[in-house]
């Protein structure tokens, strides 16, 4: 594949060494992934998990991830520095940074992660939260594109079951839970990456629940995996169920609730994030 | 107050200032406060959150906190440095560490967490979680003191409404679900490093799902703050309701989600761990 058939998504995520140590990459954003004033935080998170998966040094697959939105991040080159501060028999913990440059060259924290690697080995395994009965994908209607300047969302295939971004804003809402199925807009398979961003993918609940079209900004999400390699390469590019609920709003900040179950009911991935939203 | 007046709790999360540079501090493991193999993990948190919290650079109050579990604590002596990676004009972001010297006296990184704090401004505010209607906690018992060497629990008075730890490991579990008041046995009032550690006060969800004792341990724990310093002066030792629901266990590793409320029915905070277990 050359690198014009490169999909877009791997595209975002490309990290080139720098050659100076390990863990040390050089990136650029991509318009394809932009979400209004800087680009979608699915894709950055996606991004720091790409440079542990990346580090000769790592040691199994991810466990948990949390990412931390520090700073505005601006159109053009970043670095990322992945480091395993602790590595164990058979797990590993990870420290990973994005800096840009300022006005005066001097490298800045946009972005902090932290990730935890392990090598899994089988056990009893259970759900306690069971995929909800909703209507299968081809029964329902894609949504349509988003308003211009968040490229993003014609990256993902979206088809809402409930809880659809509110036509009108006139103050009606009354709960936070969407339902929705997505899936990568060109079918490209399931990898950890692109299970990092999909976690990202719920618009804010404000808006659901106030129907109020208010800024609102992701400022830490966490997502834990629930699924390996081979579960992974299973689902390829089918679809994944999403569900996401707001669950406390208080003075200016609220965090939401999110799983992610495969079509075969396999929960995937279950995420968590605190956003900032203006009254 | 004296020293020995001083509460346990406040012991254990003492830090002093090494005089090195801000944010560099040492502190000590206590017995108090000792869970089986280590330290309770709610009081590690703890620590972490009262490193910030110390800070003179810091602005606001927490917002989030995730601390990765990287590799046993042991009884003595750590130091832990916190670093403001990013102060914006109304939030921060910071990075913590704790270290104990290896036996050649090399500092190894035990635990690392990422924390926000932020400024919170008065805003339209509600909660998607309501509390569980439940008895109150006069009508219900104590539950009696844990384990030897489990010497944290006695540090906690938990009432458990539901979801018990089996009296019989006999593989009979059906549900992960665990609801209980609980407080400060000395009833020391509550505040972040407080709530910090109460959100990891429930049992591995495991032990109930499976009714099996397997050995167990939190890898990553992230706590969301949904209350500023007057809501929490107002609850003082009060008690709170906690909930506690494992989601997916799969192959070594499970994650369980967590709510705290005020005995009024605020939800004060939000958490979710992933959770290493043995088969």
């Amino acid at each position: 594949m050359t690198q014009q058939e490169q999909h877009a998504f791997d595209q975002a995520i490309a990290l080139i060494p720098t050659g100076q140590e390990a863990g040390r990459y050089r990136g650029a954003t991509r318009r394809d992934y932009w979400n209004m004033v800087g680009p979608f935080g699915g894709i950055t998170a996606a991004i720091m998990a790409q440079a542990v998966l990346c580090h000769p040094q790592r040691l199994g697959l991810p466990i948990a991830i949390t990412v931390n939105y520090a700073a505005a991040i601006s159109a053009g080159p970043f670095e990322v520095h992945a480091t395993p501060v602790r590595t164990n028999r058979s797990s590993q913990h990870w420290s990973v940074q994005m800096t840009q440059n300022d006005a005066q060259g001097t490298a800045q924290i946009n972005t902090t992660a932290t990730l935890v690697t392990a090598l899994r080995r089988p056990t009893w395994s259970e759900s306690d939260v069971p995929m909800p009965a909703v209507p299968r994908p081809e029964t329902l209607r894609t949504m349509p594109i988003g308003p211009a300047g968040v490229d993003w969302l014609q990256r993902c295939e979206m088809r809402p079951v409930s809880g659809f971004i509110p036509k009108v804003w006139d103050g009606s809402g009354t709960h936070s839970e969407t339902l929705l199925w997505l899936r990568d807009a060109m079918l490209r398979p399931l990898d950890f990456p692109l299970l990092t961003a999909m976690s990202d993918m719920f618009y804010p609940r404000v808006w659901l629940r106030r129907a109020k079209n208010v800024p609102a900004g992701t400022v830490s999400i966490t997502t834990y995996f629930h699924v390996d390699a081979e579960g992974l390469a299973q689902i390829g590019p089918g679809y994944l169920l999403g569900r996401a609920q707001g669950q406390r709003f208080y003075n200016g900040f609220f965090d939401q609730t999110a799983q992610l179950w495969s079509e075969g009911g396999q929960l995937l991935a279950t995420s968590n994030q605190m956003v900032y939203f203006k009254a």
